[in-house]
């Protein structure tokens, strides 16, 4: 029978960010993870289905976001989609996160594999954004680079608020960050260079 | 010694097409696509070192773009940079490619692992865009912005141009396309919501 390890999910992680950090990702076992967290191999397991998934979760972004979408009324426009996609996404990145946050940064920046899985991790939730908002009537182009922006905004929210030095919660980050992607958008309209002439 | 085989490069590319197509990817040796190009298989190890290189290609992509934004004039904005880049890659898209690249991408659909592959691709492009135009001065979030705004205008544009019915060149539609991503930008500018409000 299981017995209950009281946070047993944030010490295997804790654990886990330690061990990838100090001896490589590669090199580290579920058993010594379990083991420099004071648990078993079967608690590991009832909490994660491998060590991949520490460090990326059961990636519940994907969901969070379209869900986000699919709910705005029909007269919200595409960047407020994103907007109200970001703050639900901010339940995610409570203080404990914040603290283990540079740790799997560093340890995903040392390993190409890992890189990749980050990388595809966001052009997936890229794809489910701009289905989410084709699905409610956006233009095909205007929704791919929504989706764009929405993966921008929150990638460039989560390295602003994995910062060791930063004390503000991920929700007032998203905003700001989508505002700033908001402000560089001129600079890529039509006219803005002399490209609307070629046409 | 290496005898001269007229176009084994196309052919090879026609073959492996034809039979990822016929029998899935998976499913197809390098001995089989050898075969029904007429050629062997030390043929096809001269022109591509596995059989996803037929696909993928050697990336080029990645040096064309950067080698075109390295070379603009410091005066050039971000949008005239990527319209170079995207100029620049027209050369790889010529007539007998356009033929062969509804099956391209047939193949590369009804595989997950090739779609991931693509999929990394356009990120590994991605980032080089940001990184030389960030060499150029440009700050971070319009490098950011410019690059997904390009490798949608790459990834769009070769869409349109991979379509059978297409008879424009890839320079032409790129420049298009380019233009119509720039006629989105607006809906994303500061002031088009609400969301200035809320900083």
């Amino acid at each position: 029978m299981a017995r209950w390890e009281p946070n047993a999910r944030d010490r295997l992680e804790s654990a886990a960010l330690a061990l990838f950090a100090e001896q490589g990702y590669d090199a580290t076992t579920v058993a010594q993870i379990a083991d420099r967290a004071g648990l078993t191999k079967s608690t590991f397991f009832r909490h994660f289905a491998d060590k991949r998934e520490v460090l990326f979760g059961q990636d519940r972004l994907v969901e969070v976001f379209t869900t986000a979408i699919d709910a705005a009324p029909p007269s919200v426009t595409a960047v407020e989609c994103l907007a109200a996609a970001l703050e639900a996404a901010a339940f995610g990145f409570t203080p404990e996160r914040h603290d283990l946050a540079p740790l799997r940064q560093a340890v995903i920046a040392a390993n190409s594999d890992l890189e990749e899985r980050e990388s595809l991790k966001r052009a997936r939730l890229a794809a489910a954004v701009a289905e989410a908002l084709r699905a409610r009537g956006t233009d095909e182009l205007t929704a791919g680079l929504a989706a764009l922006i929405g993966v921008l905004a929150f990638s460039t929210s989560y390295a602003r608020w994995a910062d060791p030095a930063n004390q503000r919660p991920f929700s007032e980050i998203a905003r700001a960050t989508l505002h700033d992607i908001q402000a560089c958008a001129p600079a890529f309209a039509a006219g803005s260079s002399g490209l609307a002439e070629l046409e």
